[in-house]
């Protein structure tokens, strides 16, 4: 496609016209052949920002951002796959919980994550602060470990969808980013394109997630649900409030502890209730039963230590120290540490949720560029949760971190993160909804 | 301005938000320096399309894309000088005929036209289809001729408003032409550039105009006059109809011969009607008189043939065959012909316009590219006008090529361009409206 060409395609869009399947197929393919210009392909990102896509025109354009690269083949592997991925939020723990349970029910867990930039790390560094586990297998490795113990977690290898990284690369400095049809066919063409044969969804809302209202958060699940079944592949988009941290625990070697802890029996109630919806809900889907169903099978792994000791196999097959599973208390928090302190009496009524993520990377739990590295045993623990009856001088978290000077700055900007009011808040919904 | 601070300038816009003056300047600053890529300058334009800009904004940006070269500076010349600018059309020769009349009424036409492409020539080609004229006058020669003979038009010199060009090559390759306030900046950028005291708009509408439809005129008008006004120049708009071609000739020797009969008496009516408007726009502007009086001082300038005697001034000013003044028919129109020829009884009732400029084109009255060569004598000679009744098989158009090859296409895609009717059509008013 042509320069001269493309501008019509822009034309068109601008307009309110609809791409057709073709068009847009082109569209990819010469972008990603470098056959098309930035600055025609951000012209085109803005008109479609303005004037959005229908279902058709975004299954197509996924479909096209997944054939750029690669497709896993998951072929190898008995049953039927289910793939789990996560808008993103604070604490967010939960593969670490779901996904031995899950393998723990039967279902095979093959998951590749991807690395990502963001306050916290991701679920590869919060395994990685897990003493000599590894996350790069090679692919005969990978599915050896799968067939073994059910369920391995590896680093995306191979070349998948690079498409959307050139797009997501462009969107991000020239203001397309919050784009709901764009955000849903970047997150769908990498998860189409990790092969799996189900997809399960977990879509935060509120002030930790990627998008904060609920009529976005919808808008993203629906969409989302539309491309995967216009790619023939089930689908299904749970709606989780990320109105404040899940659980109480943020950071890398944080988190893997309150996971296991969870996985012992002990974790926090909204860590549960979150991991056992989405557990059970990709239990339904592989096994093909009832929601209900699955949610009475994940909380049996769950209550009988199943999932536990899945997790356990998990570790030593990927080359981690066992020891630290069954005794989380190896897990080492940073050496410096200082409290938030309540200013005055009452109920923890609000959190600026991202705000706290960006607290927690001020401690040094994020990357700040890719090449940047995480201090695992930096984070903050909650001391309270939203509804907490609160007095003045009480901790409401406690931050950690190796250096003195990221301590203050984090704390700073934590206090302006929580809202103390004198009347007890209404409590946020967990699952908020289910859309398929 | 770096990048990272620019797609925060981008999603203000997209959002609706109002750019400051400070931050145009700065983005039209940095861009003409290389310092914003154009990936990120194509979605700002895209925003723009959609979200449009206030009257403060577009005062802004034009006044920064003026400023981002050479102002010239007509200070040298007595009176105020008043430029004029047409917003394009077919058969568009206002300017041979309006600046002799306005300089033959004492007031100063400095001039200096841009080249551009387009179906026929613009100004400049057509006055350079007069042997020997010469529109490339240093400057102190160009002022000189103004001081003398109250006139001079030449091709412009020096680097104006080179934002405006990097931004409209940016624009047209990404489906950001059409925007109504980046026309308007772009066209006043320009004027505001070229130095003179007050500006009038001859800002066209109808099939053979750029924007077709009265609505998109009026606007475009309205908020080229609003940013003059905040630029603090004088500025009219005048509304004209161009439904069908101005006059008979289209084509450059063939409109310098019709500007020619028109300025000796003889001139089709439409031609002469719209050129006494705009010059006694002009004369009312730079002799700060009504716009009646100005257009009666036109007349008496026609009429007396003062401005034909400024046309022949002027013509040798700039080393311009004369003879060819006094005897336009020695212009020779290009050797092979043929007639476009009614299908059927009626009234000519609708004309493509811009098509009939485009045919034009294909017998050679126009550039392809900037390095094509103009054939002077190609081009159309109208036999009808809107509303003239028509026999089957008389003539509705001469055209003349100098490629026999060219013919037949022209003459096929003319046929297309004229529309016979049986009942006498609606006559379209020309001067529609002024706007202060």
């Amino acid at each position: 496609m042509g320069t001269g060409r493309f501008v019509d395609l822009i034309h068109k869009k601008r307009d309110g016209g609809i791409l057709e399947k073709e068009e847009i197929q082109k569209m990819i393919q010469s972008f990603t052949a470098g056959k098309i210009p930035d600055y025609q392909m951000s012209a085109m990102l803005m008109a479609i920002y303005f004037r959005g896509m229908t279902d058709e025109e975004l299954t197509a354009l996924t479909l096209a951002m997944r054939d750029s690269g690669d497709v896993v083949d998951l072929s190898p592997i008995d049953g039927i796959t289910v793939d789990k991925h996560s808008t993103g939020g604070v604490g967010d723990k939960t593969t670490l919980i779901v996904a031995p349970i899950v393998a723990a029910c039967g279902v095979p867990v093959a998951k590749m994550s991807g690395r990502g930039l963001g306050f916290t790390g991701g679920t590869l560094d919060k395994l990685q602060s897990i003493p000599g586990f590894r996350v790069e297998l090679a692919e005969e490795e990978f599915f050896r470990a799968v067939c073994q113990t059910g369920l391995s977690v590896i680093g995306q290898s191979g070349n998948l969808a690079p498409a959307d990284k050139l797009l997501y690369a462009l969107r991000d400095v020239t203001g397309t980013v919050s784009s709901i049809p764009l955000i849903a066919s970047s997150i769908m063409s990498k998860k189409l394109a990790a092969g799996s044969d189900k997809i399960l969804l977990d879509v935060t809302t509120g002030s930790g997630a990627f998008i904060k209202e609920m009529e976005g958060s919808r808008e993203l699940a629906r969409r989302m649900v539309a491309i995967g079944r216009g790619a023939g592949k089930e689908t299904v988009a749970m709606i989780t409030s990320m109105e404040e941290p899940l659980g109480y625990a943020i950071g890398n070697s944080l988190e893997v502890k309150e996971a296991i802890e969870t996985l012992q029996g002990e974790g926090p109630e909204d860590v549960k209730e979150v991991c056992l919806a989405l557990a059970g809900m990709m239990i339904s889907l592989g096994k093909e039963i009832p929601f209900e169903e699955g949610k009475e099978r994940a909380e049996r792994a769950l209550q009988q230590k199943a999932a536990y000791e899945k997790l356990k196999e998990m570790t030593a097959c990927q080359g981690g120290d066992v020891r630290y599973i069954e005794n989380p208390k190896l897990f080492r928090r940073a050496g410096i540490s200082g409290c938030v302190l309540a200013p005055e009496d009452g109920y923890l009524a609000k959190t600026n949720t991202e705000g706290i993520g960006v607290a927690a990377g001020l401690l040094g739990a994020g990357r700040e560029t890719k090449e940047s590295s995480i201090d695992f045993g930096a984070g903050i623990y909650m001391k309270k949760k939203l509804g907490d009856k609160v007095k003045k001088g009480e901790a409401l978290a406690e931050l950690f971190t190796s250096q003195e000077s990221r301590l203050e700055k984090a704390a700073r900007y934590m206090e302006n993160c929580m809202e103390i009011r004198k009347q007890k808040p209404g409590m946020p919904k967990l699952i908020v909804d289910i859309i398929r």
